[in-house]
């Protein structure tokens, strides 16, 4: 309260600001920004602790811009407030390899929490951050340390809340009474199609209290500061539910457009500027002019927020003190690193020990390595007894009300939103003190597709159990059997595709994806049992591909993954009493094989003798790694798992026959590895 | 009302087929067909208007089980009521080649009117259905003209609700006010992870009413019949919203674990079969054994069901007396094939024309055969004036009362909601009377990634207008650029990725899309402008890949699509000029391009010399077509388009440089065409 013209000069900053730095670029949304200008101001001035020159600051509130199109809103407010970001840099705003990127992404810009844009994601990262500072708290916080007590604040748009992946997050953000999450919904009615009417006439409102949140209206989100500010305290008070505040604005408010999408995706023209300038009482001829009376009134709020972040360092080096093993627990967890020898944990088998599924095995993983990493954070979406990701006597992380768990608990029951799933991890590991897991089909999760391309993107230690990984799921038929899903992934940049074929390589995968710190795993793992293959250990499988069985004077390379390993193996002994000599490559993981050193790769996959991939789902990609290549392009079919194999062949017998038909088409042809190439593809 | 015994015996027979048939196959769901059995044996026998001996009677009412798991009791329904489904059919449940597999292909068993089992997307295809109805009468339907009034109804559980997609569409099915869609939610408060409180303890009935649907409660859907009828009466008296009676009933009724997640997704045991049938007076030593008097109680509705259409027929016959051209654009629209000559309105171009971006090329498609192809229908999710899908002067589909359109109107303002659009697409296809498309940009496909996969499966005729195709996008940057989408659909069986490089091959583009009566399309579109080729044409587009340039002696084949195949064109000249003669190939769609002949494909791709693909984006998959791959493996970046293509070396300098290092690579080595292979990969 107490509101003055500076205050007013401050907002006027942020939107002429956002308006110069479009119009400079010529490309951009000045909309948003210069309708959330007030209550980004009152948010970041009034409510936000922060502290500019430490980024990482655990304790820090979190923001998030759901409505990532906006962010000239964002870099306005970070290089206001004083984080390492100038005033050139707002000048590249779109430029290539600027840190002002046209949507905001977290590893780019100091200050930017998770990478948004793509709309809906933002929100259910802001539920993942709000669920990770439940449970860090919980965790770490004690009578007389209240260390973890940061906010989560989200502002979206009418986007965000027409796609369903935020319908997801904010049903179970209200099912798990997330108090610390307030959200601002940027109520313009204006979307690229023009007036919200044409598609959205919901009554938003309502649909957030039916989903159990705190609704808050803001009438008039244009001027009326003490309104924002009353808002924003109502929902801090209410701690048992996120709370949204409906703060209608008008987009673009100063523009001679505003309220009309003619702001929405587009700079404004040169008089409006001009006109806009005038009116805010800024010197029209200038750009990028922002008075230093504004610099220093938000220094003043930077100066505060770093202030609090020295108090705190004092608090925790006292929680040191009382709680030793806590406070190392919470340094180690922020560096990334994980506890020291719990790799120990992780099994090993013997060709001697029984076939057993792969999601059977990742369960072993799981429950073997948890004790020893307390950061893991699993969950799954509606599937637990089928991807079996939920340890024997894990917490469900509930709020304690529903006598179903509390916040320490370590297991999310997400209901069957894959998607939000996929986005509140994104979350869930930005925040820092996490190491999230989470279970699907397989073929489910393409649902979430968006918000694993944004874990690749943002450069997160996501994990995916992906369970059921193939036409050998049986019964459920095509419409739950993966085919292209697979491929899907493994094209995406930097995301690693596990398909491990026994119980060493699934212990391997799980090393190298939980050591991998900035990359996302997606570990696709069998319903049907496999057996310990000879010749598997943790150590060559985290290497992504490696010879399984070599054999002298080999014919023909066969090269397989998970379930279709075993087969080839069998198929290789057919061969044999065939005169021809198959050795045998496992390649659980190709994004992996390919970070290997190139005399490694050739020592698999070797010149010489032609090669044959077989993975009993389509073929797309196998050619960078095999000369031929047994699949199916097609879909599968519903049936006992034998059976749907015998059905397309994927046998001893129906390797063998192609593994023939390859020794015989490549026979007097000299043969290239495909290892070697004319130029580096994958740069 | 007025329900007898013989009601409740044929409910029964329900609850024992769906016991016998999962128990037989010792697979499946036997939860909800014996809990929902009440409503469906009510809603068929008294409210569906179908013929089982037509199942394709355009008139029939729609039924649409979104909770797919429970596909018993639609198998069992189907087989009851004297579909071509036998009991042999029944036993062979869950069996390979059978046709009655894991969840319900509209392909496989007749009655089946769409696929699902992925959850939420039955509701989204039931909205497609129901958007179709009220759009063919909207355009048929005339005074004492009733024809086309049939109802879509839908049943839906805990999991279709907790998805994402289901959020969408309902609140696009709201906003529509499509009264002729009754929805019942399976409200038995049982998941795979147990009770639906883990999770899901939002207010449905109150999110629904936000959407605008109207909610009917009824409390005992276990055994209150006159209830059930009573809600559906009311359902159909609201005829300006959807509906959804939120039925509560006992999941698995009957059995000894009734109410339980026991009784989800695995059989029941044998003695709890035995006393089920006991229960209900069944012969507890028969299996597949329905009384005589059910056949003949739902034979006599089904024997209603064919005098309707009976009528229908004839009502259909005067009414081509009265309307002979919109009686004969009905039965051709039914027939799949478009009107004689239509492809007459397609543009052609010729290089003197000037360079336009492919997202505009197609809007001169749609624009120029919107008025050939009346069952055309459109739209966009949110991105209208961008994605370019609206023909001027295109009517919106919109309930009369918004005054912004009426349901004669043939675009669909989705919102931003891409999974739905792609899911209700589905349901438009499935009508029979509509053909449909709609834009978004090329990386938000994949948020309908589960939607398109059920394209695919069910053999549909959609077509995704899929803009701004890649890093040519530009400053929007590398969460809006897309790098793994075309790999990801163009691994999915059955569904066309076309990527044209210009006019003619935009039109190619659309012209095999809209022919293609069972194959869904995505057509991949630059933001850029892209030149006019010498030596495209419509013909050579619609081959999938062809010689855009051919020289004598060529040293290298140059394949490229889209945007790249221009730079690739100028690339040539270059290595001309460095004594390297490169032959250029578009290839707009591969999956065309495989069906071809192997003759056509040896003379696109030769053998002697080798070859490299040019796409700025994976390279992944194009190993099966070029010897050497220049892409994009890794995220864009944000910046004016040509600065991106500069910093990715996508200019002709890039590519020639390439194309030399692959010359030289392959020098004096005998190369082989891609074509050749050792065995057919693409079985």
């Amino acid at each position: 309260m107490g509101y003055t013209e500076l205050d007013q000069k401050a907002i006027n900053s942020i939107r002429v600001l956002a308006a110069d730095a479009t119009f400079n670029s010529n490309s951009g949304h000045p909309g948003a920004p210069m309708g959330m200008a007030p209550v980004a101001h009152v948010l970041f001035n009034k409510f936000m602790k922060f502290n500019p020159k430490n980024p990482d600051w655990l304790n820090r509130d979190r923001f998030v811009l759901s409505n990532g199109h906006g962010c000239m809103l964002q870099y306005a407010l970070l290089h206001l407030f004083g984080y390492d970001l100038s005033l050139d840099d707002l000048k590249a705003f779109r430029r290539v390899d600027s840190r002002t990127p046209g949507h905001p992404e977290a590893h780019d810009t100091p200050g930017i929490e998770v990478t948004t844009g793509p709309l809906g994601q933002g929100i259910c990262n802001a539920v993942g951050l709000a669920i990770a500072q439940a449970h860090t708290a919980a965790c770490f916080n004690k009578p007389d340390f209240d260390l973890i007590n940061n906010y989560t604040y989200c502002f979206l748009g009418d986007g965000c809340l027409m796609e369903g992946v935020s319908s997801e997050a904010s049903s179970l953000a209200g099912h798990l009474q997330l108090g610390n999450l307030i959200a601002v919904w940027d109520d313009n009615h204006i979307s690229i199609d023009g007036n919200t009417n044409v598609a959205f006439t919901e009554d938003v409102h309502k649909r957030y209290e039916a989903y159990g949140w705190h609704v808050v209206v803001v009438d008039d989100g244009d001027s009326d500061l003490e309104a924002i500010e009353k808002a924003l305290r109502e929902a801090q008070s209410v701690t048992d539910k996120p709370s949204l505040i409906k703060l209608k604005t008008t987009i673009g408010y100063g523009s001679l457009n505003q309220g009309t999408h003619g702001v929405h995706g587009s700079p404004l023209k040169a008089d409006d500027i001009k006109q806009l300038k005038e009116k805010f009482g800024f010197n029209p001829e200038e750009s990028f002019a922002v008075p230093q009376e504004v610099y220093d009134f938000y220094g003043k709020h930077s100066s505060e927020g770093a202030a609090a972040e020295e108090e705190w360092n004092q608090l925790l080096a006292k929680y040191g003190e009382s709680y030793a093993a806590e406070h190392a627990d919470l340094i180690r967890r922020q560096t990334g690193d994980l506890p020291e020898g719990w790799e120990k944990a992780l099994p090993v088998y013997t060709p001697a020990d029984s076939a057993i599924a792969s999601r059977k095995l990742s369960e072993t993983v799981l429950s073997k390595v948890e004790s020893v990493i307390p950061e893991l954070f699993g969950g799954s979406a509606d599937l637990t007894g089928s991807n079996l990701t939920r340890w024997k006597d894990a917490v469900d992380f509930q709020p304690k009300s529903t006598g179903l768990g509390d916040y320490s608990g370590r297991y999310v029951r997400y209901g069957v939103r894959e998607h939000a799933m996929g986005a509140i991890m994104n979350g869930l590991s930005a925040y820092g003190t996490i190491l999230p897991y989470s279970g699907t089909f397989l073929n489910f999760v393409s649902y979430a597709a968006g918000a694993v391309r944004l874990s690749a993107l943002s450069q997160v230690r996501n994990i995916w159990v992906a369970t059921h990984d193939s036409i050998g799921l049986g019964e459920d038929g095509p419409t739950h059997q993966p085919i292209e899903t697979l491929a899907h992934f493994r094209a995406l940049p930097n995301c690693m595709v596990w398909r491990p074929a026994d119980g060493n390589e699934c212990s391997g995968a799980y090393y190298v994806a939980l050591t991998a710190k900035h990359t996302p795993s997606i570990i696709a793992l069998s319903r049907q049992n496999l057996p310990q293959l000879e010749g598997s250990t943790i150590e060559k499988a985290a290497k992504g591909g490696y010879v399984l069985h070599e054999v002298e004077g080999a014919d023909i390379t066969l090269i397989s993954t998970g379930s279709e390993v075993a087969i080839a193996v069998d198929a290789a002994k057919q061969l044999d009493g065939q005169g021809i000599k198959a050795r045998i490559v496992s390649m659980p993981c190709t994004e992996v094989f390919d970070q290997q050193d190139k005399e490694y790769r050739l020592s698999v996959l070797p010149d010489g003798i032609p090669s044959l991939s077989i993975e009993v789902m389509t073929t797309h990609g196998w050619e960078r790694y095999a000369h031929e290549q047994f699949g199916l392009n097609r879909f599968g079919a519903s049936g006992a798992y034998k059976d749907v194999y015998n059905k397309f062949e994927f046998t001893p017998e129906g390797i063998a026959k192609r593994a023939v038909k390859t020794v015989e088409f490549y026979k007097g042809f000299p043969v290239r590895s495909p290892i070697n190439r004319a130029f580096d593809q994958l740069s």
